[in-house]
């Protein structure tokens, strides 16, 4: 079901030479193949799109977003002169499924030459990526607006390129949802993977059994008519959007409603008890809700795809049910899996009625089931190829969770076909569609949700889509950084909701010192917030911390990393290097007693007061290896010793807060240290 | 209709209290009586609100705003317990008018104690401003988020406080006008003056006349239904929108549709020819033609007033038609003023009959009018006195005007009671129903409309509600700053939209170089620009400039005049003033070896390339100014010549933009020419 992949020597060349001689064209994900021409196509008022071929007002009215977002990116009022030669032609072969289809064609080809620009495609949903391609393209040069000659053949990599996005632990509105499409789309992702069920709330409108919202969530919901106006809008898109309903764990929301399907007794609340109840796979009721939830559902959502969850199903509820013990023996099942096993292959045959492929986790994996269902492996590469090797088709999740907060570079990293993976025949490889992001709402609002997703997220829409390759991350953080700018100017907020939250903690009046601690830390990695939340998470708990605020990746302690990197290897030489480390330390080194008024008057901040000083610390420490570096002078070893015991304290998370300028300090004061007297 | 006036000795009080010993109030408008207690109220996850009295959907709704603005300001999700006592009780004692009538009462109490606040009102409509100040109050402090204990006593000074938007020059979309509605319900301002035609655009759909949009627009115009909801929502925020269609001048939009209602003889074409044409008020189906337009805009628009424009009517038309000069003989007329009055009382009739109030601008005024009419006044308080002895009702315009790029302080200095008006007579004052900012449209988009109107349209705000007595420029910035941070809450985009515009003309690499000089440049003021284009503005080409993208108000050079101040003043002794003094210096100096890169790569920055280098100039002049001042010798007589003559150059316009610092620059140099030895 993969597109075959196509790199060719083309490609390698083409970024040689646009690195070499060519502005940089910030084009994310990078095409499979793009050849540099001379010349660029002016953008100015006389703009003008003219399609042909396949036409249908899905096409129609993403030529008018285009034009509108084209507009708006360069401000020009477009005017174009009636029956003067239209600046990009477009042309389809073919429309598009009415139900966006896996593997549906969204290859293109785009031209660009002085005198105009060509967009063909096999399908118009290639015209959609092209659009996006092209948009990309168009930059601010000396002589306007303009968009470089170019030859670009691109298709993607994987079919399946999505993003998870949980809306059960905090409820996500659909306007929200709407722009992050509208990133998804621009950075080429096909999928919209909704985690729409979940222990704290049940977030779609059921007509059958109302109870699932109605005492299932706190009110915040979708509705059905809802859903399918937000559909619509993905379709429009070039986004398929496929439901889960995570079962049979992950269920406490299902049972204030409808207790009946629980293995335990009850009764349940939403916000009750620390319990984590499971469905119960033994009794026939639970069949026959299924089947009418699912028939239901599988009418709402036209996707293909029906994800049923299944993942880290704790098995205790039913390790204390008697009655349940006694289903598993009598039917010469070994354990607790196999009964999930069990429960999966009725659900796979519901579903399947339904006329649904059904996608669970890693979990489901069982000989029992099918080889038309879908792995989703949160585990890896291993877990994939296994499945792979079984027959089974196969989405790789592990190494792509954003909730985790690792920088973009280590996202981008994670490759599909790595690993494990790697030594797949060719046939068991085209098992494997594709990733998903997953953006799981433990930590998020509405409010900062953007910034947990983006940009980081066009790191992994670029593992993607562009072949193999395309790796290097220098480049990748360069076209991000443009990408994250066009995600703004979509309506998206993960660069502009800092400012309001940082000003909610403050107050309204100057907060550079705030900006410039924020600048620089980064929130604690993996699970740590959560183990060290001790206890039970409140998901009503108000999200106003600092580490809430700030982004997951600093910019500035990668520049600075970088910075003192090629101060170190010039031998300390580099001094220009030197005077921009010097301006940052001193600034560190100053900001804590500018910021400690801004802590004292807020409740928000006070945890702020260890890392600010750290920060401070280290800035200071920063200064006093330079002078030695300036001087020639070794730094004495006591003094080495102790600004090292100092980093390492640094380095140490506060306020769940990581300082992300420790280790380029220590290697500073490491540098200052080695010098030759 | 005026509301009396009473300015007590407890607002005095209050302030002087505030100043002293509590937080900085953040209250913008200032309430007539502020006195402030002891202790908070805490705001936290048990927020709850009760409403008592008069109840409609209208308050009902206010009211969940409120609460949905306080969660997002605060960030709390508010839980509150059911059977708890509300932390804020609400009481009308009436409901509001169906259609908002001007001087309908708009007064509240609002009582905050540690335990508890309650707002109280003779209307929801003065419930409404209560929870603006109650948002206000709020604040982050060292126990988390609190209102300060204080009983407020409000009321405004005038009925009328209004913004007058110009939709023709260029169209700004319903979207963009409601998040201006939020923003003038958030100071308290009670009407929309919607300018919806003009010489370049016929904005409201017509079902009698449907050539005024159809031939009369670039087809960008509000459905009679999209006009209708907008009402309504402005109605719930507390907002009249009174309409203005602006005649006999200003009308040459309506003629491509009916050039028979033109003075001239045509054919008009929207784009076409410079001529200025305006109606023919001597033909009688010009009259009936108004009839019908009026009828049916009188039934759309709900207010009570109808502004019919009437101010720059250019008379050559009609000098050149024979066949009016010839009616303006036979009707014993003297000349074209005297046709325009007799035109007025027609439509003033036209007007009556329709149940509305006539609005214009000053040049209606003539005797032989009605004193029911109302003169807004462009021209001045003298204007305005002299109707109000007339007997005529007014607003104040004159000095409001928002696209002169005047800074806040300026807007705020111009008092409606002032000069000529001061000298009236009470019966005659109270005939000074308030004012209205004006946002002229021939330089605005809605990407940089907002920031044309606020946050400076605050300053004007509380100028027409508070007590005279409040006018305080310094007390008046620092709030008005907070009130800009809440603005932008509230989805404006006054501040937000620089960046974008900034990042368009650099692209999207480092542009701090560029912040830096944008912070310290003002668009030219008045109407200098004009003067600038040499020739008629094209309103359709991109407004994608420096002078577009920068803020009409530069904070960084008011900080830095005031720190300028502070340090002559201390006869150049105070060394953290000379610190500040020295890095911004420093910055400018550097700012133009860091921007030049990015001025070479874009075609929209081509001509900073002056301004930059004044900057840097100027920087380095200051820091030998400053060395002298050091070193306490004198600056020699020919430097100082010569760098006074450098400051001349570079305070001129350059690329329509004032250099804001230079005027601080030549007070520091001439502090450094008057050392003593």
């Amino acid at each position: 079901m993969r597109t075959p992949l196509i790199v060719t020597a083309v490609f390698l060349l083409a970024t040689f030479a646009v690195a070499q001689s060519q502005p940089q064209l910030n084009l994310m994900p990078m095409p499979a193949s793009v050849q540099v021409g001379t010349g660029q196509l002016p953008i100015n008022q006389l703009f003008s799109v003219a399609v042909t071929g396949s036409h249908d007002a899905s096409l129609d009215s993403a030529v008018q977003r285009f034009v509108t977002q084209l507009s708006r990116q360069t401000g020009i009022p477009f005017r174009s002169k009636p029956g003067a030669p239209p600046t990009l032609q477009i042309h389809a072969e073919h429309g598009r499924q009415a139900v966006q289809k896996l593997g549906e064609d969204e290859s293109y080809e785009l031209t660009v030459t002085d005198s105009g620009a060509k967009l063909t495609a096999p399908t118009s949903l290639g015209v959609l990526r092209g659009l996006q391609t092209f948009l990309q393209l168009v930059q601010i040069a000396p002589s306007g607006f303009a968009a470089p000659a170019v030859a670009i053949k691109d298709q993607p990599r994987f079919p399946w390129r999505g993003t998870l996005i949980d809306v059960s632990r905090h409820f996500i509105p659909i306007d929200v949802l709407k722009r992050n499409i509208d990133g998804m789309a621009a950075v080429k992702m096909n999928v919209l993977h909704w985690h729409l069920s979940d222990d704290q709330g049940f977030r779609v409108e059921s007509k059958v059994f109302p109870k699932l919202t109605g005492m299932g969530s706190d009110g915040m919901f979708y509705t059905q008519a809802e859903i399918r106006e937000f559909i619509a809008y993905a379709h429009d898109r070039g986004v398929r959007v496929m439901p889960e309903f995570d079962i049979p764990g992950h269920t406490h929301s299902w049972y204030p409603g409808y207790p009946e399907l629980a293995s335990g007794s009850g009764p349940y609340t939403l916000d009750g008890d620390g319990l984590d109840p499971i469905m119960d796979p033994t009794r026939e009721t639970t069949y026959k809700f299924l089947e009418k939830f699912i028939a239901e559902m599988a009418r709402l959502f036209p996707d293909a795809y029906f994800h049923i969850g299944g993942d880290e199903v704790d098995g205790k509820q039913w390790d204390a049910n008697p009655q349940i013990q006694a289903f598993i023996h009598a039917h010469g099942m070994k354990n607790n899996q196999d009964l999930q096993a069990y429960f999966n292959q009725r659900l796979q045959k519901i579903v399947a009625k339904n006329h649904k492929i059904m996608v669970g986790w890693d979990e489901i994996l069982h000989p029992d089931l099918p080889k038309t269902i879908i792995v989703q492996s949160w585990r890896g590469q291993e877990s994939l190829a296994a499945a792979a090797k079984q027959g089974y088709s196969g989405l790789l999740s592990f190494g792509y969770y954003l909730d985790l907060m690792w920088p973009a570079a280590r996202h981008y990293a994670v490759d599909p076909m790595a690993d494990a993976a790697a030594t797949l025949t060719s046939e068991e490889k085209s098992r494997i569609l594709g990733g998903e992001s997953c953006q799981w709402a433990e930590w998020v609002t509405p409010e900062n949700i953007d910034s947990h997703i983006w940009p980081r997220n066009a790191a992994i829409a670029e593992r993607l889509w562009s072949p193999q390759e395309v790796k290097d991350a220098a480049s990748m953080y360069t076209r991000m950084n443009a990408v994250s700018l066009d995600l703004e100017w979509l309506g998206l907020t993960h660069r502009s909701a800092r400012l309001h939250m940082l000003h909610r903690m403050a107050g309204p009046g100057d907060i550079t010192a705030l900006r410039n601690l924020a600048d620089v830390v980064e929130p604690v990695k993996d699970y740590n917030r959560w183990s060290d939340a001790k206890g039970p998470i409140d998901f009503h708990a108000p999200l106003t911390r600092m580490i809430d605020a700030v982004y997951p990746e600093s910019d500035a302690a990668r520049h600075f990393g970088d910075l003192v990197q090629t101060f170190v290897k010039s031998d300390c030489k580099d001094f220009a290097a030197e005077a921009q480390i010097r301006s940052w330390l001193a600034l560190w080194r100053d900001n804590d007693a500018r910021l400690n008024p801004l802590l004292e008057q807020s409740s928000l901040l006070q945890e702020e007061g260890i890392i600010s000083l750290n920060l401070a610390t280290l800035g200071a420490a920063g200064l006093t290896a330079m002078d030695y570096i300036d001087k020639s002078e070794r730094a004495p070893d006591s003094w080495k010793t102790q600004q090292l015991a100092i980093i390492d304290q640094a380095s140490k998370p506060s306020a769940d807060l990581l300082l992300m300028v420790a280790a380029p300090l220590r290697q500073l004061v490491e540098a200052s240290a080695a010098q030759r007297n």
